[in-house]
């Protein structure tokens, strides 16, 4: 089914339309085949925590923003996926808070670097945007990981003192604690290790999260970081979230 | 990371070997992009329920059998997915049952008709295995479905009584209730159309379920089919033990 074509009434319509930029991507050869795999993951747990923005990840994405706003030195990290769910938006974001956007995959190949690179240099042009986008040097190291996951930029993420990496893995996620980065992160699943490890975690659809940050920055929410901040409470409220929306009963 | 190599002893090795095997399966040309998100879909709802059988699970499954065993016309309808996760058991089974195999695909293209019946063939006469393998020919409609979606094979799946179909769509599960057969059905989302439609459902892992399957006819167990089965208590045991899955207190 193209879901371009279905009724946007559809009570799954959003899912769908995700999917569909999923599977174009795949088609324009950005993606690895474990990325399609890894998106189906979000589409289960999207779908448990009913596919919308719950009140505790809305908190979680302000504090997100107030994060990054504050930031000396902010990177946006993007994978395949999330070029694909929340690239353009989150351009607009970087262009509005001056922070850089690094492309940063799991499975780096040369050919699918080019392509992303690519494909947010063209929405930059589009919408008049001014965003460095970084990936192309791996001048920067990662301690604690190993060969080609390690890679990353001198000038981006190596520097960086807060990183937005929406849909990261966990030993990347430890590591880049590790190094004494504020680590926003988004992940669907509160009991992932990434979800655990980050300093504030977005339990929410990346795209979701994406449009709301841009909103934010275009309002020009003047929010201040909560030195605060407890992200176990935050998790626990997603998981409750999640936990009360399973609670059907069939019989 | 390839699974193989890492250890055999990580607690979640067994499913990072089910990624490889439908990875594999699709750098084979056997799956639609949307069959990798499918999966994906699958391996989140198996993390939620703990990547075991529960004992719910195993009762839906011996139920399952029995009515596999009863039947007079038993077929077994598999998708690219199952055929990766699980064709060598289930052939095995259907050798055991004198259950017919018959490749059924959303996406229909011949190249991966041809490929998945010429995988199943291939396992066939390795392992000396009488099975006949259905899906060349499109002589069956299920009345209610359109286009490619509603093509069987006359002698196969529109002719059963008794089909096993995992990992089926809910339209599909529906027009074969519809025709009056005893639909067998695994999904991992109790919650989904096909799992709430579905004469009995198995709320496990496909691949498990086919070890389980193969298992029983092997040991030629007789058992009868109970016909008093309540599907939805069934699937209610399930969602209850997803739910105690996450009952994980952060705080």
């Amino acid at each position: 089914m193209n879901p371009i074509a279905a009724d946007p009434s559809h009570p799954r319509y959003a899912s769908l339309l995700r999917r569909h930029l999923i599977e174009e991507a795949a088609a324009e050869g950005l993606l690895a085949g474990s990325a399609l795999i890894a998106h189906g993951r979000g589409e289960a747990y999207d779908y448990l925590l009913g596919e919308r923005t719950t009140p505790s990840a809305a908190k979680a994405t302000a504090e997100a923003y107030a994060r990054l706003r504050a930031a000396q030195r902010p990177v946006i990290s993007v994978n395949g996926n999330t070029v694909a769910l929340a690239g353009r938006d989150l351009l607009h974001l970087a262009d509005a808070l001056s922070c850089r956007v690094e492309v940063n995959i799991f499975y780096r190949t040369q050919a699918r670097m080019d392509g992303l690179i690519a494909k947010l240099e063209g929405w930059c042009a589009e919408d008049n945007l001014r965003v460095e986008v970084l990936g192309r040097r791996t001048d920067g190291r990662i301690p604690g990981l190993e060969g080609p996951r390690a890679q990353c930029e001198a000038e981006g993420i190596a520097s960086a003192d807060v990183i937005l990496v929406p849909l990261e893995d966990g030993d990347r996620c430890e590591a880049l604690v590790a190094m004494g980065k504020t680590v926003l992160v988004v992940d669907l699943n509160p009991l992932s290790r990434t979800a655990r490890t980050a300093t504030v975690t977005l339990v929410d659809e990346v795209g979701r999260v994406a449009e709301a940050l841009r909103k934010h920055a275009n309002e020009g929410l003047a929010l201040e970081p909560n030195p605060g901040w407890d992200n176990l409470a935050s998790l626990q409220a997603s998981l409750d979230d999640i936990a009360a929306h399973m609670e059907h009963r069939f019989v």
